[in-house]
């Protein structure tokens, strides 16, 4: 399976860009279809689009487990960060099939559609859309960088893009959700080599966006002496180190990721600067305190900072996660992460939901140079494949 | 003449947009021809569009003395820079006439065309395409946002583009070519108030631009720990106060006022940043000694510095400049700039050029709120017209 997927939206960098609605997207929806007909699995797309590959019937003996993820990618994307997870649920139903057992409740592999958001800018845009997290309307009118809106890119794919919406009967067959994920830090690699490649997901970090506004002075870069400046430029780069270190003193994360100059050219004093912040940590009061200190740091250079989004935590279902660490051992760790998935949106929905992390040795993700080691990948298999077992029997 | 140019160009900011070969330039060049007719002043246009009115004929009793400036303005400009020369160069042929002055040698005023190369990118295409700077080929292959080339935007305003390029018989009736001003910094703001509003330019100090590359590591902006991120955002922080340090250090000014950031999503950890830098100072050595060390604290980030331009010092006539502080006394101020001009491009190419700058309170410029006091102005009239008075007999 590996091997069918590595060419499809590679680019010469090395890294994905497997967009949703686009030719690689469909490439990779086809191969998901053909590879659930040739286990003789029932695939069923809902209304948005999101696949799911049924063994055994969830309208007759449901509702089932599911396992899966996503296959779309961002810009010079990792080749793990989503179809590990589907190829793990596949790999996952081989290998019980191959121990004969005999499922007493349905199991399901899904495939996510436009997980990453990379090209109408929300992600998890398949699943935001059936619990209803996001509107059709709000979907059907986001628009990606050529100013096609997911609407027209659902007719264009054949699709009928009136009929999306919240979609209960899809929710309804799903029982307890799983979703295995490569780790997009290095938590487990940073454990002792010993213990196991593989943890378990407890929730999803407290995040949030603001922007910050910086003012400045509009002026000539050859003629202003510096102490007669006001350049918000100057003002960038102190909120930019004073956000690194507010996080560092509040143990979370805090990223400027964005910025705007104007006006922007070589021989002008910037007049204005803005930066968009990323937060987020493990506990909420100490995020809350992180931005707090930025936007300090931000009045003192007479800016403003704003609320653009912000999410609490999101906490799977406990009493799942416990269950998955009965099967798997007390010894499995258990792991907050920083990252949002469709696992996150099922579970605000109110659906069973835990996720299955493996072992990252880099930490990288988001980029060509992700990777799990094939040992880790086969571990994470195993673990999905016995929590499958015990969850659907 | 300060009422009727009040309106032409100007945004709901306040400030100026009049770019090149637009419908403002033409409304600001139609008022020029008409205040030179009103005067009984010669146009010429020169094959590139300059406008020269000439008193007197330079082809028989010639070389000439020319004043005058520029009437285009860069996105959100001031009121002054440019179009105070101008207004200074025909109100002081009115001065003159006033005073019943018969000139022996003829007596020019001057519109320079797109000085500020807002619209194109290259400052001083007039003067530089006339003295031989820039070539015809380069100036018309040169494309404004919109992508239209300047050869298109002279066609489209009844020019013949075919026809431009160096142009010795204009610059042959250049005797010597003064440029009045506004300041663009505050050196005669932060002297003491007694002394002359109007100073005599000596030279321009040596610029030049460089481009920084920083890199980074494309990462996961809520799962990668700080300890674990190569954030180049981070760097060029780092850079943009180092160079602001560097300039303070040597006497020098260094901008840092465009930058790039690779991916550019909020969520995404930057994995590359290029900022541009410019740099100027009095003194060549201070200039070079800044670049360095900026280009130092960029290694330390793993980045490189690379030049795209350097123009070493253009010193002004200095027996012109000399002569002009022997007409309008001891007491008045010799004064570099960091900023280019026409005046710059003309001396150069060889002609005999100085410059006088007007007393700017705040030092503000190339921004709404450029500004210099009445009697400052009225006073730069005085000293200009006395020059040509003087030059001219």
């Amino acid at each position: 399976m590996w091997a069918d997927l590595d060419p499809v939206g590679r680019a010469s960098s090395g890294g994905y860009r497997r967009f949703a609605w686009t030719a690689e997207d469909h490439t990779l929806r086809e191969w998901f279809a053909a590879e659930c007909a040739g286990r003789g699995l029932d695939l069923v797309e809902d209304r948005m689009g999101n696949q799911w590959a049924w063994w055994g019937d969830p309208d007759t003996d449901g509702p089932g487990v599911v396992v899966g993820s996503h296959l779309d990618s961002v810009p010079d994307g990792g080749a793990y960060d989503g179809p590990l997870g589907v190829v793990s649920g596949l790999a996952a139903v081989d290998a019980l099939r191959e121990r004969g057992f005999k499922p007493e409740r349905p199991i399901a592999v899904v495939n996510f559609g436009d997980e990453e958001g990379a090209r109408f800018g929300v992600a998890c845009a398949g699943s935001r859309v059936i619990t209803g997290a996001m509107t059709a309307d709000r979907a059907l009118s986001l628009t990606d960088a050529d100013g096609v809106t997911m609407a027209e890119a659902l007719r264009r794919a054949g699709r009928t893009p009136d009929t999306i919406g919240r979609d209960p009967d899809t929710l309804r067959r799903i029982g307890q959700f799983v979703e295995l994920h490569v780790e997009q830090g290095r938590a487990l690699a940073d454990l002792d080599p010993t213990t196991s490649a593989v943890a378990i997901g407890t929730d999803i970090w407290p995040h949030g966006r603001w922007r910050i506004d910086l003012p400045g002075t509009a002026n000539h870069a050859g003629t202003t002496a510096l102490a007669d400046r006001q350049d918000a430029m100057m003002s960038a780069a102190e909120v930019v180190l004073a956000a690194r270190s507010a996080a560092a003193t509040n143990g979370c994360v805090a990223t400027t990721g964005k910025i705007s100059v104007e006006p922007g050219g070589v021989n002008a004093i910037p007049s204005h600067v803005t930066l968009w912040l990323d937060a987020r940590g493990s506990d909420q009061n100490a995020v809350h305190t992180t931005v707090s200190a930025i936007a300090d740091a931000t009045r003192r250079f007479g800016g403003t900072l704003s609320e653009e989004s912000w999410t609490e935590t999101t906490r799977f279902d406990d009493d799942l996660s416990g269950r998955l660490r009965d099967i798997l051992g007390e010894q499995t760790p258990m792991l907050g992460t920083g990252a949002g998935h469709d696992a996150g949106v099922l579970a605000t929905a109110g659906v069973s939901t835990s996720m299955l992390f493996v072992r990252n040795p880099t930490g990288v993700s988001h980029s060509p140079e992700e990777f799990a080691e094939r040992d880790d990948c086969l571990r994470g298999v195993d673990a999905l494949a016995t929590v499958v077992e015990e969850l659907s029997s």
